[in-house]
């Protein structure tokens, strides 16, 4: 129970550190814990007598039954569903980096989710688990057409195997030596992802993204790192949201190293780039990817502290807008800045392509990204002095939000 | 005279042969042509006298300068604007083959934004000219938010330059082995390309494009090739359309070689194929790239061919159901249709991907492609037997219209 405890505790948040004996859904009731056994077989041999024995056998395992529903209770309130790996594989390999990953993501999407449908009482989250034919599967938290939220999607993703061709010329490409065995690159790669459009043009999309990747080469050693990143993409400029979602992302950087905030902040304005339009998607955030130093542990602490600023970043924002009043030209404005969306996130998101190029994807995950509406208008040019053409020259000029 | 007007004989089709002596807008007037001067000296040196010698010469000028003003006029209804080349060069080099190619696109271009906006009467054309600051420029016709058309764009490209970096790879990657000359590749490119979005669900999106290449290499020698095609996206499956779609374009190619046809429809089904989707973006059409054989004479013949068929092979369509009533589930249905349209344009088209690389270009004119407006849901699966699944299926298992 304590290692199970351990498990759970290294990624938990509010609630105290607990153990499942068994997963949820269609996994069979899990056997009398390990715990209980011993205690009731040290009865029999201390007292000696076998009805007494069986006695407390029983009353055990009954315990252990009702612990069982009660943690089973609480793994619904913590998770979305269960974990891709499953929780007795988790709790078996719970000192290596992935299990502890898999639960943040899995506990990240569950808090994001549960903020989102508070703000949206009328609306649900569709929740599809998944598999993977060629390995792992994922968790799909869709919200879509509600009251406050255009699209809100909060994907988990656990998957492994082998490295298509052109997904490992891809990360050749930004410079991994990926020495291959028999042509073969074994991979897991494992992350929580997210993009959220409200309705309302005064309450900005938000992304979220956070990952790690394994890949082990032909003498057997492992490439390992991190990557992920919150941005916002507003559809006016606020300046005091705009402080707001910078400032909490620098306070979770710099607990770990003052140097990040401003490395990630700077990565994220130029990676969210739409080249042939020369504007930035949105305001950025920080963005992050291929780290490997200084450590495991210390670059999965810094990843933790980045995945519990999601909800407080942005939920507050949307709190403060969502029942602001607009017209129907702020509507429209809204659809071209959609449709630029969907312009960098089929045209250059690495995850995206990564996602295409991955055979066995769930592509409805993977473009559940992409916004309910979106427009296109030729030649769309906003008025000069406009708050359309304000908002377009912060995204053609990255602006320092707090120092 | 007769010389200029061989020009726009190769490629005229209704109005007679015609021969330009200015080009529109901002180009200076013309000199009196050369005949007119060699008419009127022949004149001077068998009379002798040279009061009457003048007198001829000038009633030759007066006269030439009423036919530039007729030329002009007809210069403007056969085009819609001044070719990026100029009417001058055109001439001037007649006989080569990028100048008649030239004229095919500019007169294809006008031929299609005619027909359509006799469809629209309410709607017009933005027509832009515009320049390349590396080499050469186009003219883009944009019909937007009309009574008929949600969008229609056309456009005419004539660019030249150095070939990118990148765009060089793109080409080596099917089998081009292009030898630059101290790290250059000078090419030449031109083409007409249109997709035309109608309003009503019953009428099918259409596309088509005509281009010709050329690129010099390091020893001198041009590589040069042709592509094109013509292809019909319905949102909702009507066979005698897609029958008469298919049958006008068969007639075309057939005009040059029986083989064509069949050839190009599979090509089309091949190349305009959402691999992450497992569809086909429509029902298909005749699609090639990289054509070089068996003469450049016999390809442009085909090509020219090809061109005068997009008008007889979508208008008719346009005409029997703009005005059919359709239901807000055929519309919506439509939209995430539009966003499929989408998702391939920005993914995989080779057209649009060309022109994102190529430094310089236009992006305006190649995403006019996107539709106005584009919607995506997540697992949106239409209900078996339905109308929507129907079209489903023939995108994912395309048939022959005809034998």
């Amino acid at each position: 129970m304590a290692a199970a405890a351990l498990l759970f505790r290294g990624a938990a948040r509010g609630p105290p550190a607990l153990a499942f004996t068994r997963a949820l859904g269609s996994a069979p009731p899990g056997p009398v814990s390990r715990g209980a056994r011993r205690a009731a077989l040290a009865a029999a041999g201390t007292l000696g007598g076998l009805g007494l024995a069986l006695g407390l056998w029983r009353r055990q395992a009954a315990l252990a039954a009702a612990r069982e529903d009660e943690e089973e209770k609480e793994l619904r309130q913590r998770f979305m569903a269960p974990p891709v790996s499953g929780l007795r594989e988790l709790r078996r390999r719970r000192r290596e980096l992935r299990s502890r990953m898999e639960v943040l993501i899995m506990e990240t999407q569950a808090e994001m989710c549960r903020a989102l449908a508070d703000l949206d009482p009328g609306a649900s989250f569709a929740v599809d688990s998944w598999e993977r034919k060629e390995g792992g599967g994922g968790i799909s938290c869709v919200l879509q057409d509600g009251e406050v939220f255009e699209k809100a999607g909060v994907n988990v993703s656990v998957v492994s195997g082998f490295l298509s061709e052109e997904a490992a010329r891809q990360m050749r490409s930004r410079g991994k030596s990926l020495k291959a065995k028999d042509g073969k690159l074994p991979f897991c790669a494992m992350g929580v992802s997210s993009v959220i459009h409200p309705k309302n043009p005064h309450v900005p999309t938000m992304h979220f993204n956070y990952r790690y990747f394994e890949i082990e080469e032909a003498d057997g050693t492992k490439q390992w790192w991190f990557g992920g990143g919150t941005d916002l993409t507003p559809t006016y400029l606020n300046e005091e949201d705009a402080v707001h979602f910078h400032k909490t992302l620098k306070e979770a950087c710099d607990k770990h190293d003052l140097k990040l905030y401003p490395k990630y902040k700077k990565w994220c304005d130029d990676y969210f780039y739409i080249k042939h339009r020369g504007e930035r998607r949105g305001i950025g955030g920080i963005f992050f990817d291929d780290v490997d130093s200084p450590s495991k542990e210390e670059v999965f602490q810094f990843v933790k502290s980045c995945a519990k600023a999601v909800v407080p970043c942005y939920i507050p924002i949307v709190k403060k807008h969502c029942h602001d009043s607009f017209t129907p030209e702020e509507k429209l404005w809204q659809q071209l800045r959609r449709g630029r969306y969907v312009e960098f996130n089929l045209v250059y998101d690495r995850g995206t392509k990564f996602g295409l190029l991955t055979p066995g994807s769930r592509i409805e995950s993977i473009l559940m990204s992409l916004p309910l509406t979106a427009r296109w208008e030729y030649m769309h040019n906003p008025p000069e002095s406009s708050k359309e053409a304000e908002m377009l020259e912060v995204l053609r000029n990255p602006k320092d939000w707090v120092h």
